[in-house]
Formats: C-alpha cells, sequence, structure tokens
C-alpha cells in the first residue's frame, strides 16, 4: 500500500455528506463523476483520493457562505449540514513538494459549488516529505543557544515606531533596549528593505551596537532583521546580517511564500523569525480557509524556526483558546521532529504569563511586549525585570500578587496594567 | 510630495468610521494611538499612512465576521456600518518589493478588533514599481504570436484525468487533442512534478508529438506544463521544457508564492500560465479577503503572463459579473503596460460565447473546455470546431442558432450543451 496524505476538513453543504465529500475528493485527485476516457479502474483505485472518515456535526438553516448550489431535487428550504470529513490522497500523485500539496489539499476546493463552507483543519504527512525537506534549522535548542537563554521565555520586543526611524535613530532605541535586559528585538513587519533604511545597512550598524554590548556584557540580544523580499533580495540580505554578526532573520510567510521560504531555509546559516501578517485573511471566517492546525505545519517544513501565535486577551479578534491551540501546535514534534517557538505578542505584559503557562505548560516560548516593557511606570529596564519575574512567578506556582510583594518591579506592572 | 500607494478597502465595523478608517492607517504605518517615544510629529507627517476618503455604504445589525469589539461606550446593541475607504502609504515607507507592499496594504489588518469585515478591493501603484518589475514578459501579443493564433480567443483543454496517466498516456491523449485542432493544452494543476511523472520528462516525451506535427502542419500548440515546485526545481524545470522547445509554463500562484513567481519570471524565457488554485479561500466571503481587482495586480508585476478569472456559468461559486470583473481588469492596462491575458474555464462550451463577447468586447482570451470539447457528439475535432465557429458568430454577432445552421459543429454542440 502506498503512503498517504491525511487532510482534514469542516465543511457545511447542502448536498448528501457522502456525496460531498466524494466531490471534494474526486476534484482533487482522479475520480470525477463525468467519466473521462483514460480514467480506468484501476487508475482511480491507485491515484484517487478516498473518504476516511465523515463525522457529523451540527447544521444550521442559512448558508455560511454566498454562492453554493442546493441539489437540484432536494429539501426546500435546504438544511446545511456541517461535518468533519477526513480524505487520504496518495503521496504518489504529488511527490515530496510544499507548492504541489497546497494545491492538492488546498486548491481548487474553497470554491466549489456544493459548500457553504469548507475549512482545512489540519494535515498529516507521511515520511518522504521529511526525507525532502530539511524543516527548522535551529528551532527551540538552536534558538536558546544563539540567545544564551535557558529555562524562561525570551523576552523581547518590536521596535516602534514600525516605519520612519532613521537607521541611527533605530540603533539609538535598540541601545536603550538592550540595555533595559532584552533578549530579542525584532523589526516590525511594516519595515523590509525599504530605501530609507536598507536592511543590509539597518544590520550593520544595529549590530554594531549590539555586538559592542555583548562585548562588554557577554550577553548577545538576538535581532530579527525583516529581510522580506524577493528571493536574491533575501540571499543578499541574510549574508549581510550573517556577516554583521547578525543571529536571526525575519520574514512574513505569506508575502514571500512557501518556495521563497524554502529556498531562503535551505540558503541561510540563521534562525528564520516567521511573522504571520496577512493570516486573518485565510483564518477569519470559521468555515472558510484554514485552522493554524494546518496550517503552521506548511511553515515548519519549509523552515520557520520561530513562529507567530498572537497572544492571549490580544487587540486582534482571536479568541485566548484559539492563541493556545495554535502555541500548542507549534511545541508538537511534527515527523519526529521539526519543533518550532512560538512567538506571543500582541497586547502582552507581566499580566498574561500565569495563565499563559498554565495553559501551555511549557517556556519554551517567546513573549514579545510593547507598551508592556516601554510604558512600564520605572522604565523599560523595569518593564523586562517585570515581565522575567512575572514568569518565575508563573512557573514557581506562586500568585503574581504574592510574587509582587518582593518584586517590586512585577508590583507597579500589575498596578498599571491590570487597570486598562 | 513624495509618490504614494492607494489601497481601496470595504469596512464592517460597529466604531465611528473616521476613527476606524485611522485605526487601519495607523496600524499599517506610523500613528498608532498609544504615543510611542521617536514618533514624532515630522515623522507622521511623513510616513504616516493617510485617509484619502470614506463613502459610508449599507449597516447591518449582524457583524459578518465573529470576533470583533464594539466601541466600549456606543450604542447598545452597535450597528455595523459599512464603507469604502481609501488609503494612501508613502511609497517610501515600502520601497519597490511586492513582497513590503503586501504586508502593508494587506498585513496584519483582517484582523483588527475595530472590524466585522475588511476587504482589499483594489491597489494603485505609482511608477517605481513599473520600473522595479519587468511584469509579463509575452502577454496577449506574445502568447499569440507563440501560438500562432490571431483574431479570436485561444481554443484549449486541459489534461484529464487530473493525475494518474503516465507520460506515455499523457503524450497519446496530447496527439488526439492536437489532431482535433486544439491551440492550447495544459497540466491539470494537481500535476506538478510527482515521481510517476517528472515534468521535465513529461515535457520532452509531450513535445516531441507537438514539435512533429508542428513540423508536419506548420502549428505549433502551446502547452502549459505545471513546474509548481521550489524555486531551484522550477528553473531546472523551466530549463527543460524550453529545450524541449516548449512554449509555456504553468505555475500555481498562491502555492509557490508572490517571490517564487517573481524570480521565475526573471529566469524564463517562455510565458507563464497563472494558475490560482486557492484564491477561493481568500474571496469567497464578500467582506473578508480580496477582490480580484487588487489582487491579480500583484501577480501581473510579479510576471503573470495569463491568468485565470473562471468562466461564466461555472460550476463554481462565483458569479457572472464577477467574472466578467476580473477579465476585464487582466485586460486594462496597469502602470502603461503589463498586458495579461484572462484564461476563462470551468464548463466552457459553444454556448457562452456570445455572452462572453457581449460583456467583455474582446478575443483577447483562452477559451479552456473540457466536456465541451471531449464529450462533443461529433467527437473532439467537432468540438474544437464548435467553439471557434461559436466565436465567430459572438464577433460577427450572429445569433448562435442562425449560424449553427450552416455549421454543423456548433449545432451538435448547442443541442449537446443546451440541454445540460
Amino acid at each position: 500500500m502506498t503512503e498517504r496524505i491525511l487532510a482534514t476538513y469542516i465543511i457545511e453543504t447542502a448536498h448528501p455528506l457522502e456525496k460531498a465529500a466524494a466531490a471534494m475528493a474526486g476534484e482533487q485527485s482522479s475520480g470525477t463523476f463525468v467519466p473521462v476516457p483514460g480514467e480506468t479502474d484501476e487508475l482511480r483505485a491507485r491515484y484517487g483520493a478516498q473518504i476516511v472518515r465523515i463525522t457529523q456535526l451540527d447544521a444550521t438553516e442559512t448558508p455560511s457562505l454566498p454562492g453554493s448550489k442546493a441539489p437540484k431535487k432536494g429539501e426546500t428550504p435546504p438544511t446545511y449540514r456541517r461535518a468533519e470529513v477526513v480524505l487520504s490522497f496518495p503521496y504518489e500523485n504529488v511527490g515530496p513538494s510544499l507548492p504541489a500539496l497546497m494545491s492538492t489539499v488546498a486548491g481548487n476546493l474553497f470554491e466549489l459549488g456544493q459548500f457553504s463552507g469548507l475549512r482545512l483543519v489540519d494535515i498529516d504527512l507521511p515520511q518522504p516529505f521529511a526525507d525532502a525537506y530539511p524543516g527548522p534549522q535551529f528551532g527551540v535548542e538552536g534558538t536558546r543557544r544563539l540567545a544564551g537563554v535557558y529555562d524562561r521565555p525570551l523576552i523581547g520586543t518590536i521596535i516602534k515606531p514600525s516605519v520612519g526611524l532613521s537607521i541611527e535613530e533605530t540603533a539609538d532605541l535598540v541601545k536603550t533596549l538592550i540595555e533595559a535586559g532584552l533578549d530579542f528585538i525584532k523589526d516590525d513587519e511594516l519595515i523590509a528593505n525599504p530605501p530609507y533604511s536598507p536592511v543590509a545597512k539597518r544590520a550593520e550598524v544595529i549590530m554594531r551596537v549590539i555586538n559592542d554590548h555583548a562585548e562588554r556584557t557577554g550577553k548577545k540580544v538576538m535581532y530579527a532583521f525583516n529581510i522580506s523580499g524577493e528571493i536574491d533580495e533575501m540571499r543578499h540580505s541574510h549574508d549581510a546580517v550573517l556577516a554583521a554578526g547578525g543571529t536571526c532573520i525575519m520574514v512574513s510567510l505569506l508575502a514571500v511564500g512557501l518556495s521563497g521560504v524554502s529556498a531562503l531555509r535551505r540558503h541561510s546559516g540563521l534562525p528564520i523569525h516567521g511573522h504571520r501578517n496577512g493570516w486573518g485573511a485565510l483564518t477569519r471566517h470559521p468555515l472558510l480557509g484554514f485552522d493554524y492546525r494546518g496550517f503552521q505545519k506548511f511553515w515548519r517544513l519549509a523552515g520557520a524556526d520561530h513562529l507567530h501565535v498572537n497572544g492571549i486577551r490580544n487587540k486582534f479578534c482571536e479568541s485566548d483558546e484559539s492563541v493556545i491551540a495554535s502555541a500548542r501546535e507549534c511545541l508538537t514534534p511534527m515527523l519526529g521532529g521539526y519543533t518550532v517557538m512560538p512567538v506571543f505578542s500582541s497586547g502582552q505584559s507581566a499580566e498574561q504569563a500565569p495563565d499563559t503557562f498554565k495553559a501551555l505548560g511549557s517556556v519554551d516560548l517567546m513573549y514579545l511586549a510593547g507598551g508592556g516593557i516601554i510604558a512600564h511606570p520605572g522604565g523599560p529596564a523595569a518593564g523586562v525585570a517585570s515581565l522575567i519575574q512575572s514568569w518565575e512567578a508563573a512557573v514557581g506556582g506562586i500568585p503574581l500578587a504574592e510574587y509582587a510583594k518582593s518584586h517590586s518591579a512585577l508590583r507597579q506592572a500589575l498596578e498599571k496594567y491590570r487597570n486598562e
């Protein structure tokens, strides 16, 4: 028996579930309902996708998405049934290729006339993908080694304002942030390689600050330079970051694309910080697009070492349950390896550490704060200290208020951020 | 005044429209509501995005997407107002980079808490993008020259079954299709470079059939080989297609990604047939993701020569109006050039030619049919003839039924497909 790729979907359809699932399987392999010359029984048996399981869920009278076509002879008005459907595709159809996999499990499916909802929840891949894709080069362990941070989250921040700072102004800000004790700093996703701040030059100037500090103190802060761009441009930028002594590059995964990230991974000597901006378009409707569970597997294989997962009590539309589920997936080994570090950000302060740790049971993460550091009443150093202290309390099982009694940075943070 | 990028959105929000639009502009440039040290008035003036126009549309009591946050002190229950919003971003923020542009106009926006709907409708780019990106290398004219087809649409088909045919079986099928008189044949998007049919070998064997036919008859059919894959793999596959005498390559745009397609364009000596599979996830909810109008501009700049637009009376969820609007956009010059050929497919037969021509007013398109050719009662050659005849009638302003009296292939087609 040939190896197979599993894909799990949530569907909503006015058609009989078996028939709708068969349409998905047929459309995405061999086995259309229209008889085609050459589509023999042998071919269908060998190359056809199969329905592994259909689990009926709830139903509704109102279609979740417009445009679907009800069966010609059916109920009036039709009922739109929801179900979880697991399909299996022969690995042989696809070969060890992430782009080909994407077109197979998430190609011409979302707009099929039978469906008023279709969402890819998860994928499960056979071994040949692990043989073909090296995956994350650094992951959790490599990132910790480069940053010199163990047994707690990496505490980080994002350069703000997002755009417009000159290279010298950015370097000055970096100096302040480093002196505050941060482990990790990143470019905003809105600054990549613009004429007013070319990333190669930015890396050179900023790494001078970071290297100086490392020489004096032994602590080398990890800075993720956003090198998102065209392939040759990214390779060139990567080389400049590496030559300047940098220890991390960042890419906007969706803007660059799968084959671009994968090419960068094969070239890179640095961890790849994967930013998911644009992800909202693919996930925000609950019956369209992707769950992060399946989606992040593409980028782990492509080689991202860190993956953004939002943060609990964030400023976006995502629920805490969804954030935690995403982070758990990042920490779940895939194909026997491919560890990846979840990155928490958006509205984070000392306040969310206990709930985050409780839900996740791990400190293998990045914890990025903006206002939670910069706006701390005691200054940025106290802001960083408050985050480290909050995680000490969380891991030690000590209530924040209790731990705050003997830790003033945490105490000030709780006073400030609890009221916001 | 610096050059600017315009982006048009449809939004839905329970917040005051001005405030919601300002949040979008601030989030995607400099000008957050949270004061950040270093964000001076000069910086905001130079790098901040600006609201160009807000046009209020309708309103609803029910949010279109879950998760949005109503204003703290507001109407109870809130009204969700819809509006068209045009923002302008300084070109200087982004530089001449499609990935950086994508993160700016379609990055962390879709999940902002203020919005129960957010969709990018269109973008308008300044000249530096035209200087940086060569765009389509062949477009309509180059494609016609290579295919030797003028003054009518290129008539094409897709190899079916989608997957599973051996290379020899595919070549046999190609022989039949060529003899039927087709101008254009393409791989299905489900077959790229799998072990059972490596694309380099497939190109070699299929091009032998096509070249033989061309030598005998002078007609060289254009075959779009699906080379979607990793960067180096695609370059290698492209070289193999070119060496075999091929005249077209195909890529799954979304699976490969912007930087991958752009890298391929810079390497390519062949037209790039852009397949949009996966597009449904980005467009199917009317208040989320993208309109094709803005979306296709990214891929034209990246270098696609042909772009799929679905077809009227298709088997998917898309309306005819939407299909025609997409095709019109493809034929509208962008930045003074960048012509691209719209590709009509899905459920097409002789039957849709007059309406397509009437709506579009052009024959600069590809018209792909499967059943409309293969299932023609007179055989594939009569199928192709029926399509050519239907376009002759359409362009001549002659009703199909009238033209069918003197054209038997068309007559048979109308009898068959009108009843379906």
